[in-house]
């Protein structure tokens, strides 16, 4: 990280932390280079930046103000309607599918607004030069790779995998790594190799939909555990359900919850690793957006705090480098030989020339050049959208201001009905995803989450216009 | 195809049906060239391709004549271990994933000659030319496609299949059919959806191994029916289960069955037809060595002859032109909505950049030819294996002659352990499949499958030799 980026990261903290209060005044440059002992030009390259990400804008005769929305008039959610499940932990049959795949079913049309979406714009990605990378992959690749590589997986992929897990303070030996088709894959075969039909789990609410969809192909129960906006899933709670049911397994995502946003502190990995030891509890973490963050440090995965081995760690480059070619990676614990296994009767590997292409990306093709790039972009555009909800959504809502990933997750109040707001929104050529495909009780009704992860233009900033008119027009029915 | 290869096919029958002996000379090329009314030209090319099949061979002062092998000494395969199983029909359940993985795990060393291998020897694949239309379809892909693609499937891929099915005389529609990673993933999809665990699947016996895992990991029963070494299941002992056990699907390889080599005629496809629309059997046909017949024609695929939408049909382009693509697909008939939400639900779908490169190959790189080139040299390969086993192995074993595909299938004099041969073997550097891999009740004991996609050399050669050396080690024991 060079010295401006370093100096705008301090300046964000005291603005995200309250330190700098919305309109007030940042340091001018000449002061902040004294200060700090930097050049001035360091300052206005580092003031730049913030001003690109929306944390600070400039104002006549003020210099440098910190921006209004920011710690603004926007509430956080709460822990919204999985707080009242503090009195009643229970297992539930999982049937989410059909209304998931309605959902889905619908926004496939090309021309929608996709705010619905689960994948960031493919635009954000260097799909050029991955092409390079697999011409000249597949051109060095010895023939006998072609089959060799199946079962076993590209070792160049493997290498570099390990590289980037021993430089983000991952744990994990190159024996528990097996490359997958994509997270998706790694989270199937890790959930049934620890559970059997009937068992109950312990999963996050709200959830992803797709590890909903995986309790309900599996036919196991979930037992859902709230997860509050900012710092993720409640342990008290996850505590009292262990002590009551006999959960088999857990499933967690401990950075920028997919749909919330929240991140787990290192202090609370911590104390999750005390627990999951205790009951020696098989726990799937889904890690798929930690190459996403906005701060100075990826965060540590839950993995890295672990102990025992009973983690398994999932994640791809479906979300950070390569849509489409389904490439993820579990790293097992001790379970890595039976989902490997599971895997050789199901699938038997990933595409060979997707491995060979994204490997060669990592060794040659600045991953972490166009990582950077893409965390400033997915930056700027959450600032923009949360600029646009506060002008055109009414105030009573509360919106998430997650520190990495591309969703927002909005409570609306609570006389909106999300999924009827999804009809509506689609009917205007707008994709939203509403809050019950979030979860296996079909709570949080009045929630949506939007995705941030296209680039901002006209259209997004009027999709938001045309999403707070119907939202607007629950409140007056 | 080309003239002389035509007339080679008629001249190939000839011998094939035993209206010309071994030994017995073929006509002259002048004769041949008058009765026929083609050139001598032609005549000549074709002989030359009879030869270099193996079929016929030059003699000083007799011209060509008949070679002894085929029809010769060896004698097919009958019923073997499945006959006996007439008066049991029954239920397994199944469990072979051990022995397998240690099967499989054993022979990875790339060193050891890959008699055992589920795998043709990447060599024969235009890997390069694919890896050209890989380059090319990324360069022209639409950025939005590498997300689009997924839930869909690439469009000139689906078109490209549908192609081929219409001229291999397949029937399926394009709502049917879903892109998967590999065949394997097709069957497995397939399978758990129409079945429930503890039901029972009626399945060959003997059948590919990979079958037999399915079984076991969705918890399934196997009641196993005979196979005819030359033409397929037994449709009495089939319909005798049907009428006696409530069984719930059933799984077929109709053509160059794995391991057998047995393809069932147009009239018994026709008759299981009839068979599993009396019971309403939902059915999964694999047929992924289709391509790699010897004859004329390919042949038709049970699929062809459903009436009803209950078969499942299951290829893969890995066995005929892009091993470790990880590319195949189910037309599914009626149940192809429940297997594609199922796939949504597991890996959402095959690599993209995979399924593009495969598209432009089919569309723009001469499958046909390769496919062609891929034939002869598999058959003049099977031809030199059966002239060596021939030579080296006790004349009392039986073989199979499969008219396509690339395994042949033995069966040794009753003293010998294949289990113990496939230990033995290994030592020496060599692998084989051993029968009990191939069977839920862990049959044919002293049978093995023998692979002979690899170009032959005098280190294939002399592998035979030495098995023949170890097969003979048993009898004097």
């Amino acid at each position: 990280m060079k010295l401006y980026e370093q100096f705008a990261e301090q300046i964000s903290t005291l603005i995200r932390t309250g330190a700098l209060q919305p309109g007030e005044k940042i340091p001018s440059v000449r002061s902040a280079s004294r200060t700090y002992e930097i050049s001035a030009a360091t300052v206005f390259q580092a003031y730049y930046l913030l001003e690109r990400r929306g944390l600070i804008e400039a104002r006549a005769r003020s210099g440098y103000v910190v921006r209004s929305h920011v710690n603004g008039i926007l509430a956080e959610p709460e822990f919204s309607d999985a707080h009242h499940s503090k009195l009643k932990i229970s297992a539930t049959d999982v049937d989410v599918s059909e209304l998931v795949f309605s959902v889905l079913n619908s926004i496939k049309d090309p021309t929608t607004i996709p705010l619905g979406s689960a994948f960031p714009s493919p635009a954000l990605f260097p799909l050029q030069r991955l092409s390079r990378s697999m011409t000249k992959s597949l051109r060095e690749m010895p023939t006998h790779a072609v089959v060799a590589d199946m079962t076993s997986g590209n070792a160049n992929l493997r290498r570099q995998i390990m590289l980037r897990a021993v430089a983000s303070g991952n744990k994990y030996t190159a024996d528990e790594l097996i490359i997958t088709n994509g997270a998706l894959e790694a989270l199937n075969l890790c959930l049934q190799t620890v559970t059997n039909p009937g068992d109950m789990v312990a999963i996050e609410s709200p959830a992803f939909y797709a590890s909903l969809q995986v309790l309900e192909r599996l036919k196991l129960k979930a037992v859902e555990i709230p997860v509050h906006p900012r710092d993720g899933i409640d342990l008290d709670i996850l505590a009292e359900s262990l002590t009551r049911l006999p959960i088999k397994a857990c499933w967690v995502m401990s950075n920028f919850h997919n749909p919330l946003g929240a991140s787990m502190s290192d202090d609370k990995k911590q104390k999750l690793c005390e627990l999951i030891a205790q009951y020696q509890l098989p726990t799937i973490e889904d890690d798929v957006y930690a190459e996403l963050y906005f701060g100075l440090h990826q965060p540590k995965p839950l993995k890295s705090f672990d102990q025992q081995n009973l983690v398994m760690y999932c994640s791809s480059f479906s979300k950070s480098l390569a849509p489409g070619y389904r490439v993820g990676w579990v790293a097992g614990g001790k379970f890595s030989d039976k989902i490997h296994r599971l895997q050789l009767m199901t699938t038997i590997s990933s595409s060979v020339p997707a491995q060979a292409a994204i490997a060669d990306y990592l060794q040659h093709g600045s991953f972490d050049r166009h990582l950077r790039k893409l965390r400033e972009t997915l930056e700027n555009q959450q600032h923009k959208m949360l600029q646009a909800i506060e002008r055109y959504f009414p105030q009573s809502i509360r919106v998430t201001q997650p520190k990495g990933g591309y969703f927002l997750w909005i409570e609306l109040p609570p006389e909106v009905d999300s999924l009827q707001l999804f009809k509506l929104a689609l009917t205007q050529g707008i994709s939203i995803a509403p809050g019950p495909i979030f979860s296996a009780s079909q709570n949080f009704r009045h929630c949506i989450r939007l995705n941030y992860g296209n680039l901002w233009d006209t259209k997004i900033e009027n999709s938001i216009k045309v999403l707070g008119k119907l939202i607007n027009s629950f409140q007056h029915s």
